[in-house]
């Protein structure tokens, strides 16, 4: 257990103190949960927006933090990578501020009638949507993520418990104190968003067994991270695993799309879930792959391939079966022949992980098998797989992208932290 | 680890033998859903309705088979209330049979468009219903819940592996044979639904650790089995919990329905999740408490009561608070006088179970606070509590109440086993 001996920092507690916090920390959280369920839509867009601004006054402050994480990051010999996803500047501070504002402007999830209907004996049935109740949300490095979870929990009407990145500590404390000046100014309970006081690692586990009092974790973060939450937590996890994307160009592709489209889903942003990893191609365009292949290698993209794709590309590296596998999050793509869109389909079911597919293709109804067949959380016809995101797909943002089979998939936003409820109304019905 | 070795059962597997079997009951199983997700709505109703035929033309076959059940239940020394939960006759079978032709009817839950919208770069987003992919399903004693589980799996185009409880094990070979005989004659593969064969309880073991085969487990029976599922799985599970039940009589409502409604949702079966355990009574609602408790007694309940109503009622029994944690699921009721509105919101939060409550009112304000304030699946205004149902609802029927936060919450019917994946339609477009 390492101990959080920093000096300002707001706490050092830990081993028993931390459980004594961390308890204080829930009861106040489910407290502040009860009531900021009844919060008016307006309190909550209040709520936001001041809580925008208050982000835009504290720039300074929220700089200055960062650039204490910074300093120790570097000190602790963090990647130049790692420390650029974790640097702030005016810019990013401002879409910071303009994302919460995003959020406000959203239509609020809570209170919506998903569907009703009124049975044969008179009784009318609507399942409405209510919060989750209190969130716990663990999460890695980037201290604009305490701002979207911190967001996205309050727009949804939940409490949160946000657990971030110890890189990010002094960041995301003055970004949570934003929060709660933007909650208390809009006459709602700060309590509703509050941050583990503490780098101690112990506080990850104390929330795993907070069943009771966190209704729901939200890990956001490496594949680490992910699988020690889904094996110690008590409490049910909404997880985001990782994303093997593929990109199928078929026989029926537009020449054009396919260049544009596979450049795009390997190669705007490595590292994220969307990325493209493997790109199959029907042996039927197989006229289309040196295009697509020079466009690749002279953005600086390191093919594997089969040994078919070898005798057309010859600077590529054999793949093994490893490569079909792996999620590189890196300049690195993988390349198959294969024949037609089942053997895609079949591909991406023995290989894929069902978080996003595309295929490439002027052929609907090629494009209608491939989007009903290809069992994974998003599907996409002629676009790239870099889609894959809650602000892209409307949302405002998300806290990640769940793989998991049970709603909420695909990107959380607001509303998918939502669950419902079932109101009946009668006038003296009994059962028979 | 018991072995089965009655006569005539299709194996007598069991330690390693076992799990080699459930290997294989697990490939068929994902083979199966594979091709079954992909069912017409037209395929699977034929299959429903056949399997219904089918049950009505080996109803004798099924009766005597649940004979065997009933006589090695009686040599075991169960009790007669649980051997008439475990006992057909020809009226059960043919509701069996009805209750899959009811499932039938429903309309298709898979392929639905949840929601659509269309993003200012043109993409076309759609959310789709798909089914879950297998289903395990763990439940007891009740042969009927073969055919309601098996059948809700088949509408929703899940593949299921049951695991139904071993005192009804033969009853359910036949209704599964059955089912699996509509398979058949509507071209469905037959593996979809597969009973798991045998009654050694190493199984249910196997079973939860069968992650990347089994996709959800759903467990239908009492706490001990709800516990040990929730302990153990290693795969998301939708779990249905005690249903301590209240309904609140406030003051502002109408005497009759008062007293019809109570005594409904507390006697009308007193064995269900939807009874009523406790009865909340406003101050201001005392006058009506002699005649609502005079029909109760009447009825054969016995009262376990604070000391006010103590006063008016000498038969009660002074209640302890472990009175207002208990789920009876007998003719035992409690009955406590509180406070208004405010009073019946806090006792539910302190002593429910977020299953289902009920407010007695006349006054639509104090109505709707209630609906609003009480977190519970189902929440329902001058109605009994006993319609906490999915058949009620008109789902057909269901395989059980979630009282989980996250969705499917409330009655599970084959609406709530289906899952969404995301259809994103472009002409070439790239991200930014």
């Amino acid at each position: 257990m390492t101990t959080d001996t920093l000096a300002g920092s707001r706490t050092t507690t830990t081993g028993p103190g931390l459980g004594a916090e961390m308890a204080e920390i829930g009861r106040r959280a489910r407290e502040a949960a009860t009531a900021f369920a009844l919060a008016s839509p307006e309190a909550k867009v209040a709520a936001l927006n001041n809580a925008a601004t208050a982000i835009r006054t504290r720039a300074g402050e929220i700089l200055t933090a960062n650039a204490r994480d910074l300093g120790e990051a570097e000190t602790q010999g963090m990647s130049a990578a790692l420390r650029d996803r974790l640097a702030l500047d005016p810019k990013r501070v401002e879409a910071i501020a303009a994302g919460l504002e995003a959020i406000a402007a959203l239509p609020d999830p809570v209170g919506r009638v998903l569907a009703e209907w009124t049975r044969p004996n008179g009784l009318s049935i609507q399942r409405v949507a209510v919060p989750l109740g209190v969130i716990g949300i663990i999460y890695e490095s980037r201290p604009n993520v305490t701002a979207d979870a911190g967001g996205l929990a309050l727009k949804s009407g939940n409490a949160a418990i946000l657990r971030g990145g110890s890189e990010s500590y002094y960041s995301s404390r003055v970004l949570v104190a934003a929060l709660g000046e933007g909650l208390r100014a809009a006459g709602l309970p700060e309590a509703a968003i509050q941050l583990v006081p503490t780098r101690d690692r112990a506080a990850v586990g104390l929330m795993l067994a907070m069943s009771g009092v966190i209704d729901i974790i939200v890990p956001r973060g490496g594949p680490s991270l992910i699988n020690r939450v889904q094996r110690e937590s008590r409490i049910p996890v909404i997880a985001h695993l990782e994303g093997l994307c593929h990109t199928y160009v078929d026989g029926a592709a537009d020449p054009e799309k396919a260049r544009k489209i596979v450049l795009n889903a390997k190669m705007r942003r490595v590292s994220i879930c969307g990325a493209t990893e493997t790109l199959l191609v029907d042996r039927a365009a197989l006229a289309l792959l040196p295009a697509i292949l020079a466009d690749l290698r002279a953005a600086g993209c390191e093919l594997r391939s089969d040994p078919e794709v070898l005798a057309i590309e010859p600077t590529a590296v054999p793949a093994s079966e490893e490569d079909w596998c792996t999620e590189y999050l890196d300049a690195i793509l993988a390349v198959r022949i294969v024949d037609g869109v089942d053997g895609a389909i079949e591909h991406i079911a023995r290989y894929g992980s069902h978080h996003t597919d595309a295929i490439i293709t002027e052929d609907k109804a090629t494009a209608e098998r491939f989007v009903r067949e290809v069992d994974s959380a998003i599907v996409l016809v002629n676009a790239s797989t870099q889609f894959a995101d809650g602000a892209e797909f409307g949302m405002g943002a998300e806290i990640g992208i769940s793989t998991q089979r049970l709603p909420p998939r695909g990107p959380v936003g607001a509303e998918q932290l939502t669950t419902y409820k079932y109101v009946v109304r009668g006038n003296g019905q009994v059962r028979p």
